[in-house]
């Protein structure tokens, strides 16, 4: 299984505000850049428990009808209608054997949490960072601390006339070509 | 006097590791990236005492004739043999008037702490980050708390074979036609 994180920071690094608030990206996500097509690709998301409940607070819920493994040893709060939800625990290692015994061939790993403990555990290929245009100076950040430096291999960098800014890079080894993740775009 | 930025991070946004180490980085800075076209476009440089007494230790100073201004409130340790080091101290504004009388046109401000007072100031005119290819956890970052958000405005974004983007931003408004600073590269 392949595990992408698609995201989009401030500047200086912050998915969210302290209080989770987005109001600092570009209203409706900007111009397109790529969500679609990344989600298109996408079996299956893991998400944490506090990404979760800031997303059940949105207007509509997000996922489609994605299933969405969330992180959680507690209840979870009622999914809405149509949304597939489970709940799951674990170490990295063990959510993604059993994600991929489910047949989970790509996953999205989305929170800032979880994305932190994925890449802790070098259990993340793909990383696609869209930079917004604004320094915040404090909130959720991306990345976190790690017990050794993860070096990452740039694929490409475009921009965007609203000044979106999207890198992607991968980390470790490809596992052999038929199983290669296509670059995101070209 | 316009104010950049040019500056080096890790993908998590570290300028340096905590003890000042900058092994992270390409030896001898990876391939041209600008700095020496950026550097002749410079004045002089504001620079605060650790980022001093960090190229103090370096074989060789980095900064050649140019006139290198360092924030402290204390007696600096000695210049080497030909280098330019004079003492200030004060908030950035009244940094920006002595330099400006002094007929500075373009002033270079570098280092951590100077580069996070400068912009919290509302001082910066020009960020320009050269993104390396690895996550370090740790280290002295680029930016810091700020008592508002700053919007910037991205210029341009070019990517270098070894996996470095560098970002120009541009913050404020030009300040009129005569004094604008040219983009970095076209």
């Amino acid at each position: 299984m392949k595990t992408s994180v698609f995201v989009g920071t401030s500047l200086d690094g912050f998915i969210a505000r302290k209080d989770g608030a987005f109001d600092f990206l570009p209203t409706g996500g900007g111009e397109p850049h790529g969500y679609e097509e990344f989600m298109a690709s996408v079996d299956a998301l893991v998400i944490g428990r506090m990404t979760y409940e800031t997303v059940l607070a949105f207007d509509e819920w997000p996922y489609g009808g994605k299933p969405v493994f969330v992180l959680s040893t507690r209840t979870l709060a009622p999914a809405p209608s149509g949304a597939l939800v489970e709940r799951l625990s674990g170490e990295p290692a063990e959510i993604v054997s059993t994600l991929s015994a489910r047949g989970v061939g790509h996953a999205y790993v989305d929170g800032g949490v979880t994305i932190q403990r994925f890449l802790r555990a070098g259990l993340i290929d793909r990383l696609v960072v869209t930079r917004v245009p604004v320094l915040i100076g404090e909130g959720i950040p991306l990345f976190g601390s790690l017990s050794k430096d993860i070096p990452l291999r740039h694929v490409a960098t475009r921009q965007f006339s609203s000044g979106l800014v999207q890198s992607e890079y991968r980390i470790g080894d490809e596992r052999g070509p038929g199983e290669e993740l296509p670059p995101l775009w070209r």
